[in-house]
């Protein structure tokens, strides 16, 4: 196990993606912001780019930040990182003691990053506002409530998060953290339409915890109800994608 | 014939490609989706980033991913994929044995696509929609219809994507797949406006079968009175840009 | 002088250019196009990426596609196109008869790329418009008409094209075609507002010319009392640019 | 103390960076400009092409264009450039005088930028518009006027601009300006929504003394009240990052 070159980065990583990601929406939602009704295209640029920022700061491990990922890659049987003896970054291995690692660590940075852009979104959040779009800066919820479908939904975005983020590594393109962003911008524009493409269990029920922890004016329900589908879509979306290409890549 | 090396990424890449593609038509046009009106660009970067993915997956192949590319290159009298021995893989060479091996597995992957496409949405087909709205999400349909005109833009639009991606190979730029990504959405931005840029027979033949055949709630006409346009019109401008740039890069 | 070697690329990357970019104008304004009404931000990306595509095609010749580029460098004392012994490319000098050969195929190109876009958008032509929309598909024309002031943003925003375009060959980014393009949407969305950032007499002049010629169904005046701006703007400012640069980078 | 080598690219670079910055927000705001009401992505992207434009301008300094950059690095220990030895450019050490020589050229650059922008958009600020609305061309104002809450705002902004940047140095990542434009483009996106993301004391602080300079038809106020907190909020967000990146990157 390789704790100590796992958890900081992770954790880093995972918050500065769900301060970036959560931002864009609050961004878009929220009363009186700057960006209000800024469009979807906007929030899929947020996310991209909030993963941007969130591969380069947690670069040193394979960057997950997401444990759909991280399972993925476990199913796949690749290590977690490939190093880079270049830049003095060492191989971390596939294994279940670094996946724990991995993923407590997305998952307590996903609750930082949610806080931090609850800070800085805090005026905004004072304003009366529907408790749904409260809790939408934090969570996804479905445009169409039916957990089978929605499930379905999110297992099909993250096998192509997935799927494709595992084909990048059998090319020599060389894009590194930009191609990651891209695709999350394409996934959000493609596959984002019925639940708001969680495709990362951190994502999502990080900032539900601090949605329901923190002392927000006039918030509602953390809707836990519909918390296992973003959580379960992503994990089984992304283990399917990690063993299919076993076979297919 | 290079049947194995070719089918399985020409399969999973066009069906990446429509997938990704179908699903942001479908994000911007059923009713009650999150990127709902969207707007153009929206769209455009849409099918750019699915391009991106496509291309990707079905990188060993030279990710053709559509049947305009693989003809313009066959009568450029290009190999298909120049091969990357860095990387372990072969050069593919341009021979119609090849070229039919592309062409079906690019029809295949393209319905395959189409279909996990609907099923991601599947709650919105079932909302109340005008028939032509649900049949958008999977082949284009002209703004204007006029079968010779429509044609024409086809041809035009098909050419610029032929053609620049065998300019591509004249140059040392290394943007690889994003090149690509970028030069579909510019198409899309500045030539899709009458036609709604097929550009690529797969991409619309397939996905219209299915629409045909899949028990769409509500589903109106496939409209095969138009389905040629999009087939015929890039595959000629496919082949006049095969053809004049061996003359002219 | 190198006329073989710079005309027919130069012809083909300005024809390019103006195809696509004359099209997202098309699209954005002319009615019943699938596009219509699609911001600015389109039109900035439509032009950025006709830009992107011109300089492919035009890649062997440093891709000017531009007289104010051309004359830019004269004035600088740089080579037209530095060459890439890699790729087989030569060295093109930087001497006046060769800067003639640029702009005589720059102009030609323009000509055909906007003849190009008309074919492609002839429908949408056909319909009823205001005939300033149909011109300005075509060519730019000044938010605010006061030939002075006009003057002046074409010199400021053709000073940022060329100036930014010379400091790019000091760095060692790689950007290469992507970074023009990226510069081209940067300067329409920041400087485009008053004039519709012409930055460019080739890209302004043979599209009016090809107005004036094509048998346009309702068509108005090409508006030739202004024509001189966008030519005159963009040549002062690439010249400064050309001069300052040889003190200042 | 390295004068000559900081101060010219650094007075070009930020000049640009204003230019630009300033041009998109004038794009959108005032009266009659062609990108009028563009929305915020327009604002986003153009921001960030203007730090992409002003990286290459100043690439020989590092292109700080930015006192919250230059006193982040000062605060992390690193060279203020690393140098590169292929492109004849020399390393500039991390000291307190070349910091001053720094943010000295990039406040003159911020003035000159912003007073070229009011050339560009002469005529429209002509126009008759609300006084905040010219104000804001230049210089940012809150959403929801509250010191405090606009200055953690800014902090956590400037924070991750300049971990992330610090960030970049530690991977092999080779997209250079393109990297740091895109991150701009995001925290704009994300956290620009409470106070218009200034992240830069000198792109606030310059154009608001030169709003308070010109003879702007029109005008109001130049809210001295608020112009402490895009400087004071910048420089401990980025000193924050700096010295946290020493400890976690």
């Amino acid at each position: 196990m390789d704790f100590s070159a796992i958890f900081l980065p992770e954790v880093l990583g995972t918050a500065m993606l769900t301060l970036l990601g959560c931002g864009v929406v609050a961004n878009a939602v929220l009363p009186t912001t700057k960006g209000n009704n800024g469009g979807w295209l906007l929030i899929n640029f947020g996310w991209g780019l909030a993963v941007f920022a969130g591969v380069y700061v947690a670069y040193s491990t394979g960057a997950h930040i997401n444990p759909a990922v991280t399972l993925g890659l476990l199913a796949n049987g690749s290590d977690f990182f490939p190093g880079n003896a270049d830049a003095g970054l060492e191989v971390i291995a596939g294994t279940v003691p670094n996946a724990v690692v991995y993923i407590l660590a997305q998952m307590i940075g996903a609750i930082i990053g949610a806080v931090v852009c609850w800070l800085a979104y805090k005026q905004h959040f004072d304003q009366p506002a529907d408790d749904g779009t409260k809790l939408a800066v934090f969570s996804t919820g479905p445009a169409i409530r039916s957990y089978g479908w929605n499930f379905v939904t999110e297992v099909i975005a993250t096998f192509v998060l997935v799927y494709v983020i595992i084909a990048f590594g059998h090319t020599p393109s060389g894009l590194g953290p930009l191609a990651v962003a891209l695709l999350v911008v394409g996934i959000g524009a493609s596959l984002g339409g019925p639940t708001g493409y969680a495709i990362n269990p951190a994502r999502d029920l990080g900032p539900r915890i601090a949605h329901a922890l923190l002392p927000i004016k006039g918030k509602g329900s953390s809707d836990w109800g519909y918390s296992w589908v973003p959580v379960a879509g992503p994990i089984v979306g992304g283990v399917i994608a990690g063993l299919f290409a076993t076979v297919s890549l």
